[in-house]
């Protein structure tokens, strides 16, 4: 039998990261293409504890059907986290709970978007959520993103020639790819675009808590007098991305929609994890937990710019991260990356190509993305003389 | 700001089920209204001792980021049990693990279905599974289901009567709510009216290893020699509910679309459980621990059937079932149960209107289901007169 897909599906390829991912196998390759946590930022001992306790005192809750929304004392956690270290009222808005950060991006668009609607996002973008969007048959659109965010100027174009743009879906903070950190300026300007257009903004922060250098700056939740703004984040990097457990807080209204969505996606998201990370929260030291993960980054991102800064030709450009988990490099002249990426693999190092994070997936990018969380302080040495000295071989060349 | 939503979930309401749970919070209700599972079906000891080995000797990789296909090993141990218990030849298809039996559900309608396709399903039908079509922008169109299963005639005119139908969802074993095992003979004729209309068939099979009474009839994708159908199922009535471990095995072209849907909607299922799953499996008694949850649901079962044999007026009609969770009631002379349903709990007793369950949201039920499953023997004695009682003073009054 021929089997006939969906519009929306069918068109919607994996990603490049994934096809990079398959030659990871490999163990002879460095890898600089991770988005993953370093393992050392798991509490394991903290967390088989607890574990053990829940097991021992409440399995029968832990272990069967939960609401949708999430497990209560956790979800009232989180409220006060975000207040707390985030400034956001939690009063006129609902907080639940996701399975990973990636499931509210991907519900409040299935919530807000008919097929054909617009998705204005920052370019480059987070291929999980621009793909999110694509397959709720939404079209995403790029507003390029500069040192301290996107232009508004460009914004406000963009939304006046898209009158069916429904969502701005914007990670201010360590972005992904591009680890740009938008200005507070910055941050009111699009805010107020966004609200004289009518459209929604998803404020992505899952890398919120991993600064390592500089000052925190608002997030837009915080300044949301208008209640537009539907702000998702995870544990997924400060305690375990694989239990997969994120959260959304915004407007009442829209999350109750997108509890809908929800319960005919999973139904909840597991309980027993909810509840060890409910109990993580208020019986372990969360606070300097996430401090150490920040040392760990800190002194990683560092390394990494300092093997950058003594051996990458100095054409090739790179930002300096205060936080997260990603630096972004910019080849010179507009050079396409596909070709310096497939020959770094062929060195044995593994880099995301720009192309990967592009919201017109036909277009080229001169970037790509170096991840330090995960390689070892020796590979990133290694790893990064490699592909300064294919930099330079192939740009001195010309 | 007045928030607009997408269309394909603004008319999709909250299901009657959850209004009812609401009502649940009051401890002297009754509640024959759930779907879960018994509290003693979790094996706590052996789950807890293997969780204090992965957290010791596999946390880093438990905790880790995982690929969206699913954890490798429980991938190939469902598959060796879909092969020896239920007949199925796994070598044609590919199986994912799934957050819970519902995302198999709903992943496979966004594949398959533009908005306006029609999903054909039994009526009535699987509350979850109905919102999940709709949610998808699918149209839900019912066929009677009678005690052998649906009517081959009536489904070969719905499908005639609707050229885009893309989907036949069949719960064949222990139907939700309905209880009723369709017959082998049944099932074959069925098969061979989707194949005529080119329709992709969800076998739904979350309740088939708990059967007590009677003997196995095979599964539809145990002869699906023209690949057309997608099994799903879960651990949920086996293992843990709120773990939210499920699988689809399905035609391969098909679970790739799957899968891309899947990485958008949560990356992965909870990694942690998953392996937890697999060593449940591969070290401890899956079957006998299985055995154990089908003596318990037969002899709650008997003991519920007795209770209604002794009190119910022999006007209200309902099902034996030989496995699964529920029975289903239905009132004399085409009486619509919604009245019937609010006077219970009015009793203190809480059971499921059959509107909840209904294809075509508007249309009347005269049934309502019953879940023994949950409540204790105590309750189900004292919970059963008092609506048998009721059903008496309502109809003999008449």
């Amino acid at each position: 039998m021929e089997y006939v897909f969906s519009n929306k599906l069918a068109s919607l390829k994996p990603s490049a990261i994934r096809e990079i991912f398959k030659s990871l196998s490999d163990p002879s390759i460095i890898s600089f293409a991770a988005g993953n946590p370093s393992p050392l930022s798991f509490p394991v001992e903290d967390l088989a504890e607890l574990s053990a306790d829940i097991f021992k005192n409440s399995a029968a809750k832990a272990l069967q059907y939960g609401t949708t929304e999430g497990y209560g004392p956790l979800r009232d956690a989180v409220e006060e986290r975000l207040r707390n270290k985030f400034n956001i009222d939690t009063a006129d808005n609902e907080t639940i709970i996701t399975t990973g950060g990636q499931q509210g991006i991907e519900l409040a668009c299935k919530a807000l978007c008919n097929e054909g609607d617009v998705v204005v996002c920052e370019n480059p973008s987070f291929i999980g959520a621009l793909n999110a969007f694509r397959s709720n048959g939404a079209r995403t659109v790029g507003v390029p993103l500069a040192s301290e965010g996107i232009d508004p100027e460009m914004l406000d174009k963009t939304l006046s020639g898209n009158p069916n743009a429904k969502i701005l879906y914007i990670i201010p903070t360590f972005q992904n790819p591009a680890g740009v950190t938008s200005t507070a300026e910055n941050r009111h300007m699009v805010y107020d675009i966004a609200k004289k257009h009518g459209v929604i903004i998803i404020e992505d922060n899952p890398y919120g808590e991993l600064r390592f250098a500089g000052t925190d700056v608002p997030t837009y939740k915080s300044f949301d007098e208008e209640n537009i703004v539907i702000y998702c984040s995870s544990f997924s990097k400060i305690l375990s991305a694989g239990m997969r457990i994120g959260y959304v807080c915004g407007p009442r209204e829209i999350i109750s929609k997108m509890v809908v969505a929800k319960q005919v996606e999973d139904v909840h998201t597991n309980l027993f994890f909810q509840i060890l990370c409910h109990r993580f929260m208020t019986e372990r030291d969360l606070d300097g937990h996430i401090a150490g993960i920040r040392r760990l980054y800190g002194r990683k991102c560092s390394l990494m710019l300092s093997e950058l800064d003594g051996h990458m030709p100095p054409f090739v450009r790179y930002t300096r991260p205060e936080g997260g988990l990603f630096i972004w490099c910019t080849l010179p002249g507009g050079t396409s990356s596909d070709t310096f990426v497939k020959e770094a693999l062929k060195r044995k190092v593994a880099v995301v190509p720009g192309t990967a994070f592009n919201c017109d997936t036909e277009a080229p990018s001169d970037s790509f993305r170096l991840n330090y969380s995960m390689p070892s302080d020796e590979d990133i040495i290694t790893g990064i003389k490699r592909i300064s000295d294919l930099a330079s071989e192939m740009f001195q060349a010309k």
